[in-house]
């Protein structure tokens, strides 16, 4: 008998996993074989080690569900959601930078016109966010669709509430001339959920568990990439600290204080009010 | 500001996760960071399959339960399991070899005496395993318990069954002089569980999903190392191609096929019987 543990164990797992009918799966679970045990091998991995890894894995999967997805979580705080965005996108030094999507995106948000209010009364600060989407080459796209959503003024998604009603998540449409009006109210920077696996391993750290206050975007435009990125508010807590590695110089914008007075919508505030400017600029899609 | 991805991405994380209070902690959180990192840079990881590896994650933690551990598969079926046993038991090569847990293996299984039947009438062909358990200097080892699993005659373990009663599992415990006699019946070899992540992931590839026919001990003793083990039966289909990478020709022994007649636990079978011999030699416990 050829028994395959009296022989390199790692290299007859990576040829095993080798005959995966589709080439990249194939490429792709040889290095996930040789990096995991090159790890395991790197820190002479001991056997109650490996159980309680195995009881968090199971556990991590366990807490999630359609609103919580604590993988992408603990993806997001090994940096590896933001290793994975910046390896694909090869950016146009003129172009928007990119960033992750996060654990809270929810699909199917609900059309808004121009300038309309996705807070639709959940107190806050109003912040208006005002722009151009525009294409690499300066040129304006009009319909582009912008997918917003963000968290409120304590720092919670709807992805986190017991919520049967969309919350501040809205999608506009750029207007002939790319311009697009974005009312809402100034987001919360907020604690990541510390109440599952993820969590208790960060709290075993001094890892500032906190992400500073941004607002997400997911731009779509016939002709360009897609882009997911964030706007961060200018001296905001934790903007160099972020616990996903996703902050950019590029992406902090001012939120401009304004008396109660005239608002970008055409309207008026009895309030004051925010103001940030930021015009997008896409990349053309990729042709093959 | 100084952001995070405008430096290098691995190597902020990993210093994040450098300060882990546990020292041990904070070694294997860099390891895993780096190797991670290094894995996605290899494979230039898409945000797609990135994506999928979320959902993989996700439901393979979800289709876990206290009977079911997929992850354990997964470390299985990767050659993580069998790479970790290799590497904490540095064996004396008097000794006997471990190899893996594997995913069935369930706590408080009930005493039984020496040849009694942990079968109690489930149907097979009776199998007697009888053999002494010794320490490595050759002294017999009396009140070793002998935690003992295995599947039945179609492949099938309690914990894939909605079983009420405890079935094919018992603990043993050998007699002054170091005896053990176990009565079961003859296990068959299996397919790993298809249902899952892990079994969709191995039907796109080569590989055998079968395990050869054995029965797992778990024997621990007052002044040894607890010994994680099989026996495997000889000729048995699979022993070459293990889908655990769990053989060593150290754990293979003969099913010795006997006519109705006296049997080791000193009765007798109206059937024709097997008996499997196996002398265990455990190693000293480690003192610090």
């Amino acid at each position: 008998m050829q028994s395959p543990v009296d022989q390199d164990i790692t290299a007859v797992a990576t040829a095993r996993w080798a005959t995966a009918h589709d080439a990249r799966l194939s490429e792709i679970m040889q290095a996930l074989v040789r990096h995991l045990h090159g790890f395991a091998r790197e820190v002479r991995l001991t056997e109650p080690e490996w159980a309680a890894a195995m009881t968090w894995l199971a556990r991590t999967g366990q807490i999630s569900d359609a609103k919580r997805a604590e993988f992408i979580l603990a993806s997001d705080v090994l940096g590896l959601s933001m290793l994975v965005v910046e390896m694909n996108h090869d950016r146009d030094p003129g172009a928007t930078p990119a960033t992750v999507l996060g654990p809270f995106h929810i699909e199917g948000s609900p059309a808004l016109p121009y300038g309309a209010d996705m807070a639709d009364g959940i107190g806050g600060i109003p912040l208006y966010i005002t722009g151009v989407v525009r294409d690499i080459s300066g040129r304006s796209v009009d319909g582009a669709v912008l997918d917003v959503w963000q968290a409120d003024a304590h720092g919670i998604y709807e992805g986190q509430l017991d919520a049967e009603e969309t919350r501040l998540r809205a999608k506009y449409t750029s207007q002939p001339g790319g311009a697009y009006c974005v009312r809402t109210i100034a987001p919360l920077g907020y604690s990541i959920p510390m109440d599952g696996p993820v969590g208790e391993l960060i709290s075993r750290t001094d890892i500032s568990h906190y992400r500073p206050a941004h607002i997400h975007f997911l731009i779509t435009a016939p002709g360009c990439q897609p882009l997911v990125t964030h706007l961060f508010e200018e001296g905001a807590p934790y903007l160099d600290s972020d616990v996903v590695f996703s902050t950019k110089s590029d992406l902090v914008v001012e939120f401009e204080r304004h008396p109660p007075g005239p608002t970008p919508d055409g309207g008026s505030s009895d309030a004051p009010w925010l103001r940030a400017h930021y015009d997008f600029v896409l990349q053309q899609a990729a042709t093959h």
